[in-house]
This record gives structure tokens, sequence and C-alpha cells, in this order.
């Protein structure tokens, strides 16, 4: 029991020197990695660099204690980065205590909801979010994401919150290009691009295997962050108008308070929820992934503990909303990690760097982060989930386009929440209509089939017709009208058999549909039948006065309803009373 | 096509004299009974008892052209009057000229959303309400109804939105109750219920036929009317502190017109999509229950649109929302109305009576109109439901309960979104984990069945799951964890087959799951077979690449992959080479 709400005491028993060392090496490589990372997504939330490297110390340890992914890498990730800048930003302007008292506050926010989901075990309510709205979403927060980043490779003043408004200021602004800054951003994007593609395949030409090589690639950022300090210095740069990230406090992460405040709260739990689930979703989706590949599980409901621990932890150490990030969880995985203590050793790398390197990073430029930034979020816009979703599913194509478009035009809060409604509207509507058949025998066998598909036989007097589908307030009143309709369209008709073959529940709602049309049925002189009622079903219809006011009868198979309705075509009598006499179930 | 948005073209074209009797017959009785009932559902709604007639004479008319019931009987209704109540009395004082043009604004508003739900075939949005959060609803409005009215038999003052208010707005005001008024108001109530079960077998044994004994005691709040006139003229009660309708305007409805206000639109137009949902579910479900009884049919589609024209009729002549009604649409039924005709012959009744006999009514007792009121809403108090529900299902009894609850606290509004969530979200849940189940062979068949509950054959390299549902977004992350968990459990597995035949579709993001339990079983050397897979779903399949990466064959009959993979259970191989080689599908 206890183990399961502190999985590190399940792994941390087994603990031995060989896991160590791998952890360790593991820990070094997501560190280098991630130093450069922190910094940019930091200043993609609009937030001092810094705090990007607050945001990857305690929260790692955190999610080490109650995470259940061996690999998962908990830290600042893009698309969550560009959620709290957009929260924040509403109640208060960047640069400002309050805005980063904004960003902490969201932190505690998502890490309580995130935790308290996780013990009422509501991890199922992520299932709102579908793999086309994820997918929208993701694609127009890369291009929000890159497009917000453009100005500061451009050197340039700018802002806005959604799409049109960040292209109106870039184009205001673009005559006020700072030359050295474009240079300088310009060349870090390509070779951040070229990094990418080409230096793996590189360094396997010196001789580096294949592994080595792609592991090397990720320090691609870091080599360009050193080459642009450099050439900051040489050059002189920080006079001819590049911006600089300047002085960094040294150290390790300051005890910060979440606001109490219950104004501030009101405004911010609806993107804290939002960033919750977003960040729930991404993560899990990582930690299953890379779970899967060694045979291992994880636990989504102690996933939620374990990401809402990081992220109180976040709030109390200066920090900001984090959770799973997929780049960094694939390279400690690939770079052997074997359980959370490499996470936990990871963020001793960072705080060790908060602690020295930081007077380094004096002369860093934003336009290298920002190149950063651009090169890592263009791989999230993906431009053939469109087109297969067009061609596998029209109802999956229009959540993931209102989501992009919606995100584009009105921001990431208003994005989820719209794909979540159009995504949602869909399904019920799909849900109010299932599918059903009127069937008919198949000569000479006891299968009964669809008689739009199948050459079968029917009867005037007699109407199959099968429900693929458990009947629930939602297609209730389908049903009436489906069942009546059909029975209005013969005139000779004298039984209707339901057949329950796929009906894996009644809620109470879809029983009393039953009852409406089992009278409506018998004012009309019509008996109405069940065959094929599944085992729990009948259980549960016994309980009930259905089955007595049921002018028909209980088949256990559709071929024995037809048998024995098949010859009762006589005169209109009282359905009821004969069947009565005959020993209704 | 015409004839589907005005069905009066169908039935007007065969309107005969004999239909014309008894249209003209119902319309009497209806006319009756309805002038007691509009001008006291006006007065629950908090407006001035000739609004109830003025909603009761266009709005039939116009329902007669465009509704598709032949017998539905448009008007006031108790619930939807205190839905009003309620709406108006948010934004304005009763009484006020703000208070009646709120409510003319909610009749355009919900007219408007009625229609154009009916135009663009939204009617499923209305499945959203089970039956357990409208039985809710109707059992707790029925509750506050009642109490609302008890302060006009006390003749005291008082008010409140919820119950907790109105009760405690009684208790504080109990000391001054008005004796002539409660001995009116008491007299009239013991009356009505005397009316409802005994006034009807002592008409028969006055030689009555049963029917017409019926059909005259729906008259009863017509007799108390007219006695308690009778008895303030008599014993001078107007002196005695009895309050009186007092002077009801003379003539015809005015033409009034909707407020255009964006900021009093903005404040009511969620009351009015609830009254127009409420409406329209009380009004299709008799409609629907009466026209079964004569096998005839109604478009529920047509008759949002029907249901629309009638609220906007009532907002340009003075009225408030209405809707059809239960009691009088069967008594407009059993006198036998064969057309809507029916209807507007109503509406000429009540044209009448608001034109001659409004004087009469100066001296009628609001204490009499508060007991039709009480009477006519305490048989809508259903203590039965609850228990029954609890009985069948403890999901359905919680949204009905939360209903109740919340409506009886938070007031109406509260209530049906309160009903509405808690239902949507146990849906939600119980969709996001439906059944699957372990399936072996039934020995020496070539059936399959559950191996929890039936003794059959299994083998250790092979695991066969059926699963009980389409794959929606809903269930995706379920159905992953579910295989994989399952997976986990079996070391010596070799193949896993799912068997689709529940599987009516799978969405985008089932698919997505469906390649990432591949992939996932693929790392791990385990091939994945799908049986049984139906038609459609198969051709939307091929359109992807899923086959293409399938580890593992789709096996037209679980019995055909049990047969072929039984005998596999050799070294770990490739599979999917192995099954390439094979010739997969």
């Amino acid at each position: 029991m206890l183990k399961r709400y502190f999985p590190i005491l399940e792994w941390g028993a087994q603990y031995s020197r060989a896991t160590l060392s791998a952890d360790m090496l593991a820990a070094v490589i997501v560190t280098i990695m991630l130093i450069p990372q922190s910094l940019a997504y930091a200043l993609l939330a609009g937030l001092p660099p810094v705090v990007g490297l607050y945001a990857s110390i305690l929260p790692l340890v955190a999610y080490a204690i109650f995470g259940t992914s061996r690999t998962l890498a908990v830290g600042p990730v893009a698309v969550v980065s560009l959620m709290t800048a957009s929260a924040a930003g509403a109640v208060a302007a960047q640069g400002s205590a309050e805005y980063l008292q904004a960003a902490i506050t969201l932190a505690a926010l998502s890490g309580v909801m995130l935790a308290v989901l996780g013990l009422l075990r509501l991890g199922f309510l992520a299932n709102l979010l579908s793999h086309p709205v994820i997918a929208g979403f993701i694609t127009a927060s890369g291009i929000l994401i890159a497009t917000s980043q453009l100005r500061h490779v451009l050197g340039i003043a700018g802002g806005g919150e959604n799409w049109p408004d960040m292209l109106t200021s870039l184009a205001q602004n673009i005559t006020t290009v700072n030359w050295p800054t474009l240079v300088i951003g310009g060349l870090a994007v390509a070779f951040l691009f070229w990094v990418r593609k080409g230096f793996a395949p590189l360094l396997q030409k010196t001789g580096m295997s294949e592994k080595t090589a792609v592991m090397a690639a990720k320090a691609g950022p870091v080599i360009a962050v050193a080459l642009t300090i450099v050439a900051v210095i040489v050059l002189g740069l920080a006079d001819k108008g590049v911006k600089l990230v300047g002085a960094v406090p040294q150290g390790m992460p300051p005890f910060s308070v979440p606001s109490m405040n219950l104004g501030l709260i009101s405004q911010l739990w609806v993107p804290a929820l939002l960033i919750s689930i977003i960040g729930f979703v991404e993560s899990v989706s990582v930690a299953q992934t890379l779970a899967a590949k060694r045979r291992q599980r994880i636990a989504p409901d102690q996933e939620l503990v374990g990401l809402g621990a990081a992220n109180i932890a976040a709030a109390f150490s200066g920090g900001y909303p984090v959770t799973g990030g997929f780049a960094r969880s694939v390279v400690n995985f690939d770079a052997g990690a074997q359980t959370p203590a490499a996470g936990a050793y990871t963020a001793v790398g960072i705080a060790l760097a908060s602690l020295f390197l930081t007077p380094l990073l004096f002369n860093l430029p934003i336009a290298t982060l920002a190149a950063t930034i651009i090169v890592a979020v263009l791989s999230l816009v993906d431009v053939k989930t469109p087109v297969r979703l067009w061609r596998y599913s029209k109802g999956d194509f229009a959540a993931h386009v209102a989501t992009i478009g919606m995100t584009l035009l009105a921001g990431v809060e208003m994005g989820v929440i719209s794909g979540v409604c159009v995504g949602l509207l869909l399904y019920l509507w799909k849900a109010s209509r299932p599918h059903a058949a009127i069937v008919g025998r198949v000569p000479e066998t006891e299968h009964f089939r669809n008689v739009e598909r199948h050459k079968v036989l029917t009867l005037p007097h007699l109407l199959s017709i099968r429900i693929d589908e458990s009947l629930t307030y939602l297609n209730a009143r389908w049903l009436e009208e489906y069942v009546l309709e059909r029975v209005a369209e013969k005139p000779e008709l004298r039984h209707v058999i339901l057949m329950c073959s796929a009906v894996n529940a009644i809620d109470a709602t879809g029983l009393e549909s039953l009852e409406a049309i089992n009278h409506r049925l018998g004012d009309g002189g019509i008996g109405l039948h069940l065959s094929e009622v599944k085992g729990p079903v009948m259980d549960r219809l016994k309980d009930t006065h259905f089955l007595e006011e049921l002018n028909g009868k209980v088949f256990l198979s559709q071929d024995s309803a037809w048998s024995q309705l098949a010859s009762d075509d006589g005169s209109p009598a009282e359905p009821k009373d004969q069947y009565l006499a005959r020993g209704m179930i």
C-alpha cells in the first residue's frame, strides 16, 4: 500500500551498484542537454532564465520519489511554458514580481490539482483530450512558439498572445531589425538544424558508434551556446545591440510561497487545470511508450501524484509548471537510465550548474536561446496528421482543425477547450444515433443478418431489430424513434423482436424507453420480444417490473424467437394475455 | 419539402366536417380547463394573471401551423413558469416593467433557439437530459413550486429562489397569517384534492358515463374559481385582507417587442437555453406518447420548429415562454381532438375569455389560483423513482439525487446543469472503461467465451481478448493499459488476438492506440492479431498503414486465428517477418 504511493520504496530496495553507475551516466548526459533547454523555456514562459534551472532541480527529486516511470525526465517543456506565459500574462506584466508570483501560483495550483486527480483516481478525465485534439494543439503551439521567438532572433520588440497579433507586431517592428542579433540568431538556427540532421553522421565518420554519435549530437545546443558566448566576447557584440542573458543569480533555488490570494486563484484555476491535463497527457504518453519498450508498467493515477508532487516542489522552489518532456526522456532512456534516481542525479547536476556555471551565461545572446526553441518546436508541427485524419475520419478532422484554428486565433486555452467541446459534441452526436439493423434469417441456417447487406428471409408480421450498442440515455430517444418508425412502416405487424446480442448495459433511461416502446406497441396490439439478452443485463432487468409488463417474451436465441413467432400471424389478439397463458418469463 | 416545414399543409388538405366538430368539442373542454390554469401559472411566473391568457392565444395558433403533433396542447406550464420567474427575477424586480420585458425576451430567445436547433437538426442535444435528471428536476420543481405558493394560501409576504430561502421566509412571516385567506385557500386545496379523486365517481353515480365524468372533473378548478369569487362578494372578503386578482385588462393581447439589449440578452441566454431544452423534452415526450396511441408519428426536429414558433408568437403578443403541457394535452386527446386545429380553436376560446370574462375575475382570490397550482404540482413529486433508481443503477440514482438536491438548494438552473454534468461525467467514466474479456475456446466447439464465466481452454503463449465496445478516444487509453497489463502478466506470451466482433467503429484515437499497442508488443517480440473485424471497420482500416505495420494477421474468425496460432509456440522469432512470409493481409 505504502509502495503504491511511494514507488521509490519499490525500486530503492533493489538499488545496486550497476544501477547507480548507469543512472549517473544518464544523468550527466541529460544535465548537459537540460541546461540550455531550461534557460530557453523559461524565456519562452516570459520568466528570468534562471527560473528554468530552478524548475529543473527540486521537481526532479519529487518525481523520483512519487513517479512510477523509470525513465521519464521531468522539467520545463515548450507547450507548458507557452501556456504559463499566456496565463501569467493575463494577470500581470512580464518582468514584474506579480508575473513570477503568478507562475509560481500556477505551479502550485497545477500540482494540487494533479495530486487530487490522482488520489481520486480521476485520470480518465484526460481521455477527453483525443489524439486529434492533442495533435492539433501541439502543432498550433509549435507554430505559436516559433513565431513568438522570431522577434528575439530579429532583435526587435514585439509580443502578442495569438498568431494574428504576433504577426502584426512583427510586421510593425520589422524595420528596427538588429543586424548583429539576426546574424547570430540566424547562424544558430542554421547550425542547430544542421546538428539535428548532419552532426551524428559526421561523428560516425570519425569512428564513433552510431548510438554515441546520436547522443553527442544532443549536445548541439550546448555547442551553440558556447560558440555564441565566445562570439559575443570576441566581437564585442554587447555594444552592438545584441541582447544578452546578463547577470544570472548564482546559488540554490530560493524558497518561494505561492499566492493565497483568492482573486488571483480564481483567475488562474482554469489555465492551471488545462496545464495539468495537457502536461499529464503528454507525460503519460511518453512514460507509457518508454515503459513498454522494456516491458515495464506505469500507474497512470500514481503518475498524476508524481507530477503533482513535482509541480508543488516547483512552486516552493522558485520554479514554474513542469511536466515529463519527450526529447529529454528519450535521451535519458537511450543513455541507459534504470531508475528515477537518474532524475535525482540530474537535479544535482543542474544544482551544480546553477551554483557555478551561471556567471558564464552573462554573455549568452537571447537570440541563441530563441534559436534552440525555434528548432525544437518546429519538429512539433505535423502536417501529415490533418491529411491522414481527413482520409480516415471527418469528425476527428473537424476536432483537429478546430483545435488548430482556435489555438492560433484565440490562444492556447480557447484552443484546448474548443477541441474538447467539438470532440465531445461529435462523440455525443454519434452516441445518440448508434448502429442498428433490421435482420432476417439466412435461409436454412440459424443465423440472422442485416436485410440490407444479405439475402435473408423476413415475414410481414414479424420485425427483428438488432441493436449494436448499449442502451443509454444518449440513445434512448433514438431507440424509441427508430423502433416506432420501423413499426409505422409495416401495417401488418404483430411482433417486434429486439435482438440484444450487442447490448452490454441498459441504464435507467434506456429501460424507460423500452417500457415506453412496450406500452406504445401494446396500445397498437403489437407484441415486444427480446432475444439474446446478455446475462448481466438480464439479471438487472429481473429486479424491475419490466419483464412483468412486457407484451411478449424473452427468448434465449433469436432463432427460437423467430421459430415461435413466425407461425403467429393470426387475428389481432391480446398479445399480453396470450404470452401470459404460455408462461411468460 | 414545404409540407415538412409546414405540417398544416398536410393535415389541412384533408380537413373534413367530422374533424371540425371533433376539434371544436375538444377546444371547448380545453378552454374551460385552460382559463384558471393560465392565470395561475402567470402568477407562478411572477407576472400579471392576464399574461397567462395572452400566452395561450397566438402561441397555440403558431404551433397549429408548424407543429407535427395532432393533439399536443401548448401554453404556460408549471415548470417553465418557475424557470421564467427565476430567470426574470435575476434581472428585475417582480411587478416592474423590466420584469415583464425580461419574460417576453426569454420567450423570444427561447423561440429563436428552439427554431435554430430544429432547423440545424440538433434535437439530439436534448438527449443530454437523462430520465433520472428530468425526473429529479420535475420532482424538485414540484416541491419548489408548491412551497412558493404556500404564502398565497397563508396570505403572508415572502419569497425566495430556493427551498431554504423559501422556508426561512415562510417561517419569518408565519405570524402575519391572514385567516380569511387561509380559510379560502385551505378549502380550495381540499376541494381540488377531492375533485381529483372523488368527483368523477360521484358524477358517475348520477348516471354520467365514466369518460364524461372524468372530463367534467377537469372543470374542478373552474368550479373552485366560481365558488370563491361568489364567497368573496357575498362575505365581503376584500375588506378582510384577502388578496384578489383585481382589475384585469380587457381585450386582445397587445403587440410586444422583445428587448434587443445585448446586456440583458447575455444575462438571459443560459436560462433561455435551459427553458428551451426542458420545455422541448417535456413536450416531445407527451407528443410521442399521445401519437403512439393512435399510431401516428411526430418529427422531433420539426417539433423544435413548432415550439420555437409558439414562443416567438408569445414574445410578440405580450406572453412568456410556453411549451406542450402534459395534463392539457391528455384532456385534448381524450376529448377527441383530431388535428392541431383544435389548438387554434382553443386560442379563439381564450381570446373570447380575455375579451369578455376578465371583469368577472376581479374578485378572484389569489389564494384560489395558488391552490390550483399546489394541487397540480404535488402530483409532479415522485417518491418512487429514487427508490427504483437506487435498486436499478447507482449512477442514475446519483444523477437523480444531484439534480433534486441542487435544484432545491441552488435553484432550477444550477439543478439542471448539475444533473447534466453528473450524468455526463458518469457516462464518460463508464465509456472510458468498457467491458472486455479474456476468452478461451469452449472445448470441442468453435465458440469462445469469457474465461471467468465458462470452463474454456487457454494457451500460455496465446492471449485472446474480446472487446465489447467501439474503440473511441474515450476508451483508447484504457485499451492500451488493459492490453499491456494483461500482456505483462503472461511472460510466455507470443501472440495477442483482439476479437473485434463487438467493435462497430474505430476512431482516429482508437486507431493510434492500436498502432501503439502493435509497436509496443512488437518491441517485446509479441504478435498482434485481429479477428472477426466487421466489414465497415475493415474497409476503413484498409485505407491506412495500420494493416501494413501490423505484427500479425487479420483473421476472419476467432476460430481460425486460434487454430493457426495455437501451434506457433516456438522460439522467439520476429513475428512480423514470419507473417509477412506467410502472406500478411
